[in-house]
């Protein structure tokens, strides 16, 4: 490194412990550490993130390159372009009984995550709190923490049935700083879809409250009771009311690496939103945004090809699992995850880094997905039969 | 719109006035209201925002394409793929002597914009202060507004060899609430290179106040005095300094519409940075990467071409402005943008509607960059002679 040239003061001293604290305190991810952990192990099997084993269908990818071959490369539309905003508004009133959205309040995002990132903005002042069920991916935490807010986790509990809120816990949550509930429904990691009748006793909740609803509904397609979607806050709450709800091309159609979501909230904020956007990242590339609105025009039999290979994913998974007495474990209702705890194991995080090592398995440790995680660890099963298979015949081994 | 379907307690009152004060209160764009007002003019020429009239290289796209038909679109590494890193500690280790900076110090963005929305998360606590020589591009200000902080304006001064800093003013300005000083040079508007004795002050300053330096380097390869680059402050600070450098694949290489940029930060914030990306967006699409690395390995004459380019630019809007008694103007030492002054017009905005109405010339106002700017228009000629010829015809009639 070169020497100062000229600067005449002493040089600073290095900035660790210089920046914010809630940033420099922000914990790394428990499902990166893992992953780091054991990345470059031979034959490993990684069922650790959210994602599967096959690429962007190609006419997605087709749409995309025709764009850019076409040289939409320049700025573009803060809020997404005007036809894939229409096609948004079009793929969620068809989805939805007596939905009917307007494009204007429907806004492209660079990924969910960064939805998530954009309604904190909006909501959260240092102080403030965000009531959220857990277990849950962890993101969301440390969006609230950036902001300088507190999270306030809710432990949801496990039953043979699977998982259950207690409103009255829910309910006690939320104090004079609570400013918004986040709920991921069906749920990462656990699988969990909210029962319609609970979600109409948590519009109840923030209505009595005053509270913002924020509802990540990234996984509504990935569903097993042979409907469209798994059900949608957008039906349940008046247009202007302060409900937002985050949503992602990522997991329909295989697009976790393209960085594109969406955010629907009040058309009286799409301004502020617009601003948000300039002021973060300045909107998603164009040629992309034809990619995604290939997705929503000709993709309707990919997002059947993605549930269907879950849905096998799913079957193969719980069958193995059912045959491991050690194993307590519900199916889940959506997303693509078995969640499931080892009795006599309670330290999932020494148990992922074990699996690692022992038999090659990557998966997730409950522990990084906050308070009712812990116990359990999450396996994606949006891949392949053979995969899979290999994967359970290796756990039978560990977790017998 | 559907009804509230069994929710019993009553509608919230629309979000308009619930959200945060700060947010609500974003200025939109000085620059995109002209944008928005001109856009669907007939046969209007656009100059007003800060990208050239050529698509992206081709073989940028080809290395895209042919990474996202390889199947590159899963989850990404969080501080940018390896040989991107690699490439781009290469680059700027090539263009300034004896810089020897290692890939751990630079992290890919989802723009030059993401890249400052990462630094003002790494240290802006509500009440901070951000100091910042104006006119500048006005998204630093509402960056720091997003955080809870105060942007500090330090007006620079305009004669006719161009703008200067007042050093006094500038240390005047910092207090006790002060926590970093944030430079764009190049500047965007003024095109104002910062020469290397101020450079060396400014880093005596921050050095001497422990504050931070935000240096906004995006338009470091724009210059016209035969060098490869402007000065960067990577050659004047120790590794581990309170210095983070912006700059972005945008201008360089034609790729604004792609939100690709890079940080040039102390190593020892690795883990925060990794953090801070995942929160916020989780990477930079990895077949994006792709193209990105062919222009790093690629694309040394294509800079050499955009940079003729807008000499020719520079060259033919300077004869031109240089021929109008009313304009005063200091041909730019970088960047790629004529600032110019027209006597007896004080309201900037007010002229740029105008000149959108009465000439068909869309200019940005100068009053969209803060303290310093009022009374000024900003042009870019980072486009073809014959669009420049006729916008200047137009602006002779005007201007006269």
């Amino acid at each position: 490194m070169t020497a100062p040239l000229a600067a005449t003061a002493k040089p600073l001293a290095p900035p660790v412990g210089r920046i914010r604290s809630a940033v420099a305190g922000l914990p790394d991810s428990g499902i990166v550490e893992v992953v780091n952990y054991g990345r470059e192990r031979p034959g490993l099997i990684p069922l650790w993130v959210g994602e599967g084993d096959l690429a962007t269908p190609a006419p997605i990818g087709a749409a995309a390159t025709a764009a850019l071959q076409d040289g939409q490369t320049f700025y573009t539309y803060q809020r997404g372009i005007p036809p894939v905003r229409a096609a948004l508004a079009d793929y969620l009133n068809g989805l939805y009984d007596g939905l009917a959205l307007p494009p204007e309040r429907v806004f492209l995002t660079s990924s969910g995550m960064q939805a998530i990132m954009l309604s904190v903005q909006m909501l959260i002042e240092p102080g403030d709190e965000v009531v959220m069920l857990t277990p849950v991916w962890p993101n969301i935490f440390n969006a609230v923490a950036i902001l300088g807010g507190r999270p306030v986790p809710v432990a949801m509990d496990f039953s043979a049935e699977g998982w259950s809120v207690d409103f009255d816990r829910l309910a006690a949550a939320c104090g004079p700083r609570t400013k918004a509930i986040f709920v991921n429904t069906p749920s990462n990691p656990t699988g969990w879809m909210m029962p319609k009748a609970d979600m109409r006793r948590l519009v109840d909740l923030v209505r009595a409250r005053g509270l913002w609803l924020i509802a990540d509904e990234v996984y509504s397609r990935i569903t097993y009771d042979g409907g469209a979607a798994g059900p949608s806050f957008l039906t349940l709450m008046e247009p202007e009311e302060p409900l937002l709800v985050v949503n992602s091309f990522s997991k329909n159609w295989a697009m976790t690496g393209w960085r594109i979501g969406w955010l629907v909230a009040p058309a009286s904020l799409g301004q502020v939103i617009e601003n948000l956007v300039q002021y973060n990242i300045s909107g998603v590339p164009t040629f992309l945004q034809y990619g995604a609105l290939a997705a929503l025009r000709e993709g309707a039999g990919m997002v059947e090809d993605m549930r269907r290979r879950c849905a096998e994913g799913r079957a193969l998974v719980s069958a193995r699992l059912g045959r491991l007495p050690r194993v307590r474990y519900a199916p889940p209702a959506g997303a693509f995850y078995a969640f499931f705890a080892v009795a006599g194991e309670t330290d999932s995080r020494a148990l992922a880094l074990r699996l690692v090592d022992e038999v090659g398995v990557g998966l997730a440790p409950g522990s990084a997905f906050g308070p009712g995680g812990e116990g359990f660890l999450r396996l994606c099963f949006a891949c392949s039969a053979t995969r899979l298979s290999e994967a359970m015949d290796r756990l039978d081994a560990a977790l017998t």
